[in-house]
């Protein structure tokens, strides 16, 4: 194991030193001093090679996105990202694929101030676990419970890329060369949210990170405030590259199942609309409104301001890609 | 992915519902409220199947196993476990071993009042990660660093059984019929010194859990402390089952390296002894004196009051099995 114990090193490394930080790694625990009248939000997610990202994902994007689809979660809490702590599990130590991933970990990690202060590293199949602790002031924070009948119904940035990235990496699809770099860029290198997930958290009733697809996202917010919602598909904020690689219905179909996204979904009531809208405004972020809950208890959507029918089986083998 | 929906019904079926837990499993992030005048300390350890436990291990074992191992490093920092987040991947949804591991997880959570706040499920080959937290009041923790020339050496419970049990499983070694459970029970179900590390918080210098074996753990605290230690052979606290299975080199040899012991190695000085020696006989704690500090910045060890030099190849193989 004295190969792993070379690990450390790369990951006493980094640049982020947070003054809340007591004791970070190299003993059997870190220690934090948390900040007064400030709530911690806590989560936890996993990628496996295979499963989570193609096998032939670089390094670099590897550690970005471990820690990216973290910080996405506590972006959807409205909370300002602080720690993580990194289980690493290595078939074998590579020390240039070290270097890299590392690099991926730490760029995220110092544009947010994130201090890694602690984890494992063991030897077995590639495999990532962040947990990441964020702060937001006591009791303001969102949840998918808040949402209400009449809310208006918003996503962050484009939907779709990543899980056009995917298929293009399966030869499923063929895509102009000028838009490959872009899509990879979005499917390997998802940014969090953060910064917009802090300024909805005065006005958004409920909000969420899209990672399992729009719908199914949606439908985790329905369930937890029971609602329904409709979406108008003409809305929906689809990329050059989506729009051009695919006949319309299937850009829809990938934007509203495909998954990995990690922009934020959020629902704003009526009164809190244009000030939300122009607070989001300074922070350069781009949103669009793609629908409005309703009392119904299910996803309705509709095209040319007519209903169309979710088509549930297609929805459901997009969101195991 | 439907399956590994199933799974949440099974964490959330836990009894532990903390005051400090403003949200629990099911949103993004759980949220906590901390305690005033109380740091956080942080842990994560990963068990992989065939690393860390025998693949024929029980899943019941595996739960509570991946617990204890990060329950003992909240132990060794003094500290009192509040929250674990738990990341498990799975080669497949098997309903009769998730309800076992969640056996597992909970009974030692339901001892030490510690809530599962939420996780991961994932698809992929058998693996745990276990986050845990814990509270001590600012600025009193145990660290690896605090150990001082002159300082004696205590562990609590006995040393090497655990070790002895991975060598029955694999054939190494033949045991006899009565001692057989009680040292698979060490391997399978370690008990973290969780209340020993609070009392001894107010009087250790240094502490540490024994993971990797008595030389390598006192080898961290050593370097941590920059100081030196002689082990009294004789003292080592051996089972009756150790004793009576292997000659006595061998004994000490699993004492000394074995590892997976997840008892608490400190030290004191010569002013507390007495204090702590009181306070934890009180907690029913079993503890031995097994050497003192000193100033040479090596490890030695003395047997009949003569030095026996430390056989570093035999304890590499150890600490890597």
């Amino acid at each position: 194991m004295k190969e792993f114990e070379l690990i450390k090193h790369y990951f006493s490394e980094q640049i982020v030193k947070r003054k809340d930080v007591v004791k970070g790694i190299g003993d059997d625990c870190a220690v934090i001093a948390p900040i007064e009248n400030q709530n911690i939000v806590v989560t936890t997610d996993t990628l496996v090679a295979g499963v989570h990202f193609p096998l032939t994902t670089c390094p670099r994007a590897i550690g970005h996105k471990a820690v990216a689809v973290n910080l996405s979660d506590i972006a959807a809490m409205g909370a300002k990202p602080s720690w993580i702590s990194l289980a690493l599990t290595l078939p074998e130590v590579d020390e240039a694929w070290l270097a890299e991933f590392c690099a991926g970990v730490f760029e995220l990690c110092e544009f947010y101030n994130v201090e890694l202060i602690g984890g494992d590293t063991t030897q077995g199949p590639l495999s990532i676990t962040i947990t990441a602790q964020g702060l937001t002031p006591v009791n303001s924070y969102l949840s998918r419970s808040g949402a209400k009948t009449g809310d208006w119904i918003y996503v962050t940035g484009e939907l779709g890329d990543a899980a056009l990235a995917l298929q293009q990496i399966k030869g499923e699809v063929s895509i102009e060369e000028h838009f490959v770099e872009s899509i990879q860029t979005k499917l390997d290198f998802p940014k969090p949210k953060v910064l917009a997930g802090q300024v909805i958290r005065e006005y958004a009733s409920s909000a969420i990170d899209i990672s399992d697809g729009l719908i199914a996202d949606l439908g985790h917010i329905c369930q937890a405030s029971n609602v329904g919602a409709n979406i108008v598909l003409d809305a929906l904020p689809l990329s050059n590259a989506l729009r051009e690689s695919l006949l319309e219905d299937d850009a829809i179909a990938l934007a509203l199942a495909g998954g990995d996204d990690y922009e934020l979904l959020f629902t704003v009531s009526e009164d809190n609309k244009v000030g939300m809208e122009t607070a989001l405004s300074n922070s350069g972020t781009k949103i669009t409104c793609i629908g409005q809950l309703n009392a119904s208890q299910t996803i309705s959507t509709t095209l040319n301001n007519k209903p169309v029918p979710i088509n549930s089986v297609g929805f459901e083998h997009f969101s195991q890609s």
